[in-house]
C-alpha cells in the first residue's frame, strides 16, 4: 500500500492546514530544531520549522552535505541505506522535533533520532502526517513520543 | 565554489525572514503552484507554496513519484539527468512559480520551467535564494522573470 500526500500538498488550504496541525503539536515542546530526511520530509519539514519559530536541519542520502557530517547506517525492507546530518548542526541538549510525511516501518525516522542523540541532543516528538498502523513504525519509536495526524488501520 | 544554505536554515528567524522575502516577489504574481525540484528545493519550496496560499508540486528524480508522469531530460556538467512530475498536477492556465534554494547554471531550474509549460501551465516567476552571477543560469532562464535574494558575482 502507498500513501502519497502529493494530492494534499497540491491544495493550498490542506497545506496550510497541516503546517498548522503539526504545528499544534510542537507546541509547549519548546522545539528548537526540526529535523527532517530527504527527499519528502523536506516539504512540511521547512515549513514546520518556520511556522514555530525553529530552525531546520536536513538529514540526507550520503555524500550529499558539504560540510563534516555524522551517519548512520538503517535497515531497509531489502538492504541497508544510511543518512548523514551536518556534525555540527546540533548542539548538545537541543529540543528536537522529528518530522517525516509516512510513519511506515520507522528505519528512516529510528535513524533520524539516533543521529540527533548521537549529537548529544534530544528527541522531543516525531510528527508523521500518515501512518501505517499495521506496520511497526510506532514499535520503532517506542522510546519518543509519536504524533500522526492520520493513521490507517488496514493492511 | 559551493554555496549552501543550511547553516541559514539553522536560525529559525533567517529561515522564517527568507519565507518572507520569496513570499513578497510572489506578492501579485497570483500563483496557483510552487514547483520545485527535489531534494533542497523543497525545504523552502513548501514553505512558500504554504506562505503564499499556493498548492506545491514536487519535481522529482526518475521513479520517485507513484500516480502518472510526464518527464524532462536536461544536461549536467558530466552527463544527462531527469525529472519527473506528476501528470495531473497542473492544469492548462494555472500560474507556476518555480523555486530552487540555487541558481547556477540553471539547467536544474529550466527543465522544471519546460515541465511547467508541457502540461499547459505557466511559468509567472523563478525565485532562488542564492545566484551565482558568474554562471549562466540568469541566461538560461532568460524567458522568465527571475528574482534571486542573493547574488555571487566572484567566480
Amino acid at each position: 500500500m502507498f500513501k502519497d500526500i502529493t494530492p494534499l500538498l497540491l491544495d493550498g488550504r490542506a497545506l496550510d492546514r497541516t503546517i498548522a496541525l503539526l504545528a499544534d503539536y510542537a507546541t509547549g515542546r519548546e522545539i528548537d530544531f526540526v529535523v527532517a530526511a530527504e527527499a519528502r520530509g523536506f516539504v512540511l519539514g521547512g515549513a514546520l520549522a518556520a511556522r514555530i519559530g525553529a530552525g531546520f536541519i536536513p538529514a540526507r542520502k550520503p555524500g550529499k552535505l558539504p560540510a563534516a557530517t555524522a551517519s548512520v547506517d538503517y535497515a531497509l525492507e531489502y538492504g541497508v541505506d544510511a543518512l548523514e546530518m551536518h556534525s555540527d548542526a546540533l548542539e548538545g541538549g537541543a529540543r528536537v522535533l522529528v518530522h517525516d510525511d509516512l510513519l511506515a516501518t520507522g528505519g528512516t525516522a529510528r535513524a533520524v533520532c539516533e543521529l540527533v542523540e548521537a549529537a548529544g541532543a534530544q528527541v522531543h516528538g516525531c510528527a508523521f502526517v500518515i501512518e501505517l498502523g499495521f506496520l511497526p513504525g510506532r514499535r520503532q519509536l517506542s522510546s519518543y513520543d509519536v504524533h500522526s495526524l492520520i493513521t490507517y488501520d488496514g493492511g
